[in-house]
């Protein structure tokens, strides 16, 4: 089943200890879209500037991905420029430079209305809500957010999360959101604003999974090396939505493994700058990490 | 099978985000002692002061749990004094007296010289290899230690981990004894020092299990309220240690086993303040946590 997907494409530039990437094709919708498009067939809604050139679009036509919705706009595409350090397990803005992004106004393409997997990425809740709203019988709406709107725009992501099935955010950003330091009760608060379903990425300590009553925790995958966290949270979300859109099951079983093939994407994605390690992933290298999630947490009771 | 722990018993002034406890019986051994004592018959090597009284070994004695090794010396028993702020990840230390405590000496009764499972809690790095050398037999030992050892005794802590067959650590302090910032890495480094399993504490996140080959990769369980997590770590050593000695099977499938049930011990432990909860525990209560442990980390591949 379709999928759609709203957010940013951006041009990163990203500094690690592991090295530098310059101009490397980046941004929620990007990072989203090649990750889901391993599951399943994708829709993209975003806008990009004059720079964004033929060869960046075939990244998303060669996999299939629908670019009816990429609009391209007069200026430059988003740039973000940003480090990570230490752990790396947050990122330090060093630049950003909204150019086009600045004046989004997502338009749904006619030939998207049917889609019945949405994937409101990280944008202004109200841009948010006037896509969800132009999808009434979408089967399955999930929605990113942070800091940035949980301080700015509290009232209005509300409004957004009454309308969505799925939250998707980290562990500080649904502290934040909840106003609880406890991350059960953090969920409850949260279950209570409109998203029946939370999904709380914890960095390399994996995902968390609240469900009505029940409660999955996924583990992160014990890599030898992250080089580029950049992407790790939008591609997670890609295999999460895609393996759903893909199998057309919500049920909670099928919900937890949907976690493990966004945190198997993820794996992959951190292991190079950029999309590298995900354009070239083979779908028996997925199933092959789908196995060792599993050895990684097995015990016998 | 008998498993042996040397460590501090200590009274412990505890404030919280959910209240404060005054001179509370607690220090590592006695964690041990009681989580441990569940599950198999325990031996303690520690000292306490002339303000340890009857009642207080009675926590001791009434759970089986041999004083033989429980030294009374001139002076006061060790006294902590810290509080958790926040997220609660972290103790905040506001005074410490050693006591009796400083000049702790280590004396392993004759009666404990046929200890099969050995646990060399948080002591001087030398303390701990004097003990162990007076257990040559011993199946299993395993050694907690942690960032002030590691700064401050690193060759002695070497010598130590050279002869123990299991280190249980928390992520910061592998991270600082290998000098590698990626766990698994840290795991490697770690594993050339001596101890072929290594065990770390992710807190809330849960804990790693690291043995030749293969890594297990166990949730924090999600409570609703961590009322003091003051012990959680030294009472996840109790079930884990507890485990094994009561199964005598140092398999890796048993190993998986050991890390549940020393995660289901420090959740019940962190739900009161002090020994509360464990003290009043029964055996159903452990059985039911271990298969919530099941459900919160079951998928189906």
């Amino acid at each position: 089943m379709s999928l759609l997907v709203v957010g940013s494409i951006a041009f990163d530039c990203v500094r690690t200890p592991h090295g530098q990437g310059d101009n490397i094709l980046g941004g929620a919708a990007t990072y989203f879209s090649v990750a889901a498009s391993c599951f399943a067939p994708v829709r993209v809604v975003a806008v990009v500037g004059e720079d964004f050139n033929e060869k960046h679009r075939r990244v998303f036509t060669s996999r299939g991905i629908d670019t009816a919705g990429l609009e391209q706009a007069a200026g430059k595409t988003f740039r973000w420029h940003g480090e990570y350090v230490g752990d790396m397990n947050e990122a330090r803005t060093l630049d950003t430079q909204l150019n086009v992004f600045e004046q989004f106004a997502p338009k749904i393409p006619a030939s998207y209305l049917d889609s019945e997997y949405v994937f409101l990425g990280n944008i202004d809740p109200l841009l948010q809500l006037h896509v969800r709203q132009q999808l009434p019988n979408a089967r399955l709406v999930a929605l990113d957010s942070m800091n940035y709107w949980i301080q700015g725009k509290l009232e209005e992501l509300k409004k957004t999360l009454a309308v969505v099935h799925i939250l998707i955010v980290n562990e500080g950003e649904a502290r934040m959101l909840s106003g609880h330091p406890n991350l059960k009760r953090a969920a409850l608060a949260i279950q209570v604003l409109g998203p029946r379903i939370l999904v709380v990425k914890r960095g390399e300590h994996g995902v968390s999974l609240f469900t009505e009553g029940s409660v999955f925790s996924a583990p992160g995958y014990p890599l030898d090396e992250v080089r580029d966290p950049t992407g790790a949270g939008d591609t997670f979300a890609g295999g999460f939505m895609g393996h759903l859109a893909r199998s057309g099951d919500v049920s909670e079983p099928n919900l937890r493994r949907a976690v493990i093939y966004g945190s198997v994407m993820a794996s992959f994605a951190v292991e190079e700058f950029g999309l590298g390690r995900l354009l070239r992933l083979e779908p028996q290298e997925i199933e092959a990490r789908f196995r060792e999630f599993k050895n990684l947490t097995h015990f016998d009771a």
